[in-house]
């Protein structure tokens, strides 16, 4: 076996032995680490921004792109935001004990579910330093082990970050390699993890969509997906219109990066004349260009053709899909075909399309009458997430600490036997 | 694109379109298509002996084993007990439209987490062709599209018994394409079912290791294991040691080809001389092999010596793997290291060790003074079970008709935007 496989199998196992010790942390022992990783955190800064001084000077070396660059730098505010993460993750409810069902069966035995960490997590990132921490301490929280795999460009940074996460979780009882970065970058790491089901439960992999297809192909053990946002707003015959101006707009643009931004829009043919002339010229007035479809090109001359490509498309950026649909049918069947089914909403007074909408669209998060932007953990009310789930196994849409949980059956017999 | 692969292509996408109408039956309805179901399956009782006597002859001419073609074998009371497998999955709870939580956020929005199918499923199975009816049933009342590809040798059954299924059920309206059987029995269409996760949400692959592994290693969607049973009784200093004789012989010996049925034995060594002994030999004078440690083999010299594999064998007959530990800690590393994560059992009086045994196993199922043969989706309450999930992520320990779905979130507003 080569050196490398075996240097992540050794950290596979001591991250299960770490994960068993882990699950029986009580609530106050895991915030009390969790306090001190923060402070550790604030008090490393010189050393965590000098290092991060180093990755910004390899990228500019190697010619990365800014926004690249930019979301590797770290600055004192972006370390204090850290740092307040995890008080934030402190302060959240400790989902691991939960009773989830209890019931005695006619033979006297006591059955509980009962919440229980998943074990041991891999995330494997890409550029942003900041996950090293984020992603480490929700799974902590929950009582999982972490072994982390950032982007080599940030390889500096992640360390001085993971540096002091040990160093204050450890002051404070932290049981050894809770979590574990893995420092070498050489890319048959993310093979050698996503292979070593015996010790590792799942797989997290934040980042692009070449990361997530890399890392479903090769690992053996669950891997949740944080893929695209193809997210859709439909705007129907009865529709409030001024509302459908605002729901798009905002859905568009109040921040056209993330993946709970709009990406199309379908408009019912009776209201498409008027929607367009008002609510689409307002949007190429604010800088957003338009794909549409002939309906929406006839009406509004200054779009641009919208291709088969454009319904598949997660822009991230400016730009806006448009197509006019003959009926609430047709929306609901481009959205199955063509979301990513992530975030889908409908805009309508009428109930029984929305309740329709809402049961047919099959999609984690539907909406009626709401920006797509609402489509966050923190919306929700969950707290932190680690990502928004568009598998249906185990964890779909924001996914927060109780999904970082699993759970086991307790049986309590005097004896029964069969 | 190879024929067989564009053929199981468009299996997938005809089961994801009639997952869409799938999720949205009432249960009247799919109770409706299941009695229909059974009826028809009763009715075929003639066409599906005949396939099965095919399937039996080409058996005998293959040469397979008797106890393989025992497997295949269908007959009168086999065929009314599959259809009254169908009768009893009518009359359970419909997991789907449940609702999970409601809230109401600050700002006006309420937010519905509601239980829906997961979709489309794949089964991979092999030989016993009731597996076609029993899992192809669990699936559809929990509102999901299944692909079937059951093993080369009981194709002729499992054709017939589809065939039936298909006819009863859409003589009651089910949706085309609900359950549909692979026909061609080429290895090949297991890896293009297990790669095509555009329209598979789940593979559930029923059947021994080396299935399980090939799956596994090809499947690009999730997919839930159930692997090995290797279940251990832990005999506690403070054990009752003659409930811990009736828990090991009724784990043992009740049924011993089975996943719950107890594989190995941990004494601890205050009580092994009385407890081996007694027990010990009870379990040879019926027959069971004992494979021990030093320890045993000093107490019953009749005792082969257990080797490293025997600590990691399912032997599913009637063979007990012995070993003498000296404390609670002990017994709880062994079973941490060596258990399959399927159900270990702790029997003693002493009320500290149980709640540390309960806390520290990390297994689907824990249980306290109980034969392990109760761990079983039937003796938990669950009704008909698809499996006993060895995974931690989404479905662990018995998984029933509520581990067949999924969830989605509905928001309602009225014109929120952020």
């Amino acid at each position: 076996m080569d050196d490398l496989k075996s240097q992540i199998l050794t950290m596979g196992q001591q991250a299960r032995q770490a994960a068993l010790t882990l699950g029986n942390l009580s609530t106050d022992q895991k915030n009390a680490i969790l306090l001190a990783m923060a402070d550790a955190l604030v008090a490393a800064e010189a050393t965590i921004l000098e290092a991060n001084a180093k990755d910004i000077a390899a990228a500019k070396a190697k010619g990365l792109t800014q926004a690249m660059t930019d979301r590797l730098r770290l600055d004192c505010p972006r370390i204090t935001a850290i740092a307040d993460g995890i008080r934030q993750v402190a302060a959240l409810e400790d989902p691991v004990g939960e009773i989830l069902s209890e019931t005695t069966r006619p033979n006297g035995m006591r059955i509980i579910k009962q919440r229980v960490p998943i074990g041991t997590i891999g995330i494997i990132y890409e550029s942003r330093p900041n996950v090293t921490s984020d992603a480490a301490v929700l799974c902590f929280k929950s009582g999982n082990a972490t072994i982390l795999r950032g982007g080599k460009e940030a390889i500096h940074s992640n360390s001085a970050i993971a540096d002091a996460l040990d160093a204050g979780g450890r002051s404070a009882g932290m049981p050894d390699h809770a979590i574990q970065l893995i420092r070498v970058t050489e890319r048959a790491t993310v093979e050698h993890l996503a292979q070593m089901d015996q010790y590792l439960d799942l797989i997290i992999p934040r980042g692009g969509k070449g990361l997530i297809e890399t890392v479903v192909s090769l690992a053996r053990m669950p891997v949740i997906k944080h893929y695209d946002g193809i997210c859709h707003v439909y705007v129907d015959a009865e529709a409030d219109l001024n509302m459908a101006k605002d729901i798009v707009i905002n859905s568009k643009t109040n921040k056209p990066s993330v993946c709970n931004a709009l990406e199309t829009v379908l408009i019912h043919e009776s209201v498409a004349q008027a929607f367009l002339k008002d609510a689409g010229q307002a949007l190429l007035d604010m800088g957003v260009s338009l794909r549409g479809d002939n309906a929406t090109q006839a009406i509004l001359p200054n779009t641009e053709a919208a291709t088969e490509e454009d319904w598949v498309t997660e822009y991230l950026d400016l730009i806006l899909a448009v197509k006019v649909v003959p009926d609430l049918d047709a929306a609901m069947n481009h959205i199955n075909t063509h979301s990513s089914r992530h975030t889908d909403c409908i805009v309508t007074k009428n109930d029984a399309s929305a309740k329709r909408f809402l049961n047919e669209i099959d999609s984690a998060a539907v909406f009626w009458n709401l920006s797509t932007r609402f489509s966050d953990g923190e919306e929700f009310g969950f707290g932190a997430e680690i990502g928004i789930s568009t598998d249906k196994l185990h964890a779909r849409g924001p996914m927060a600490l109780p999904e970082l949980t699993s759970y086991k059956y307790k049986l309590y017999g005097d004896g029964q036997i069969k």
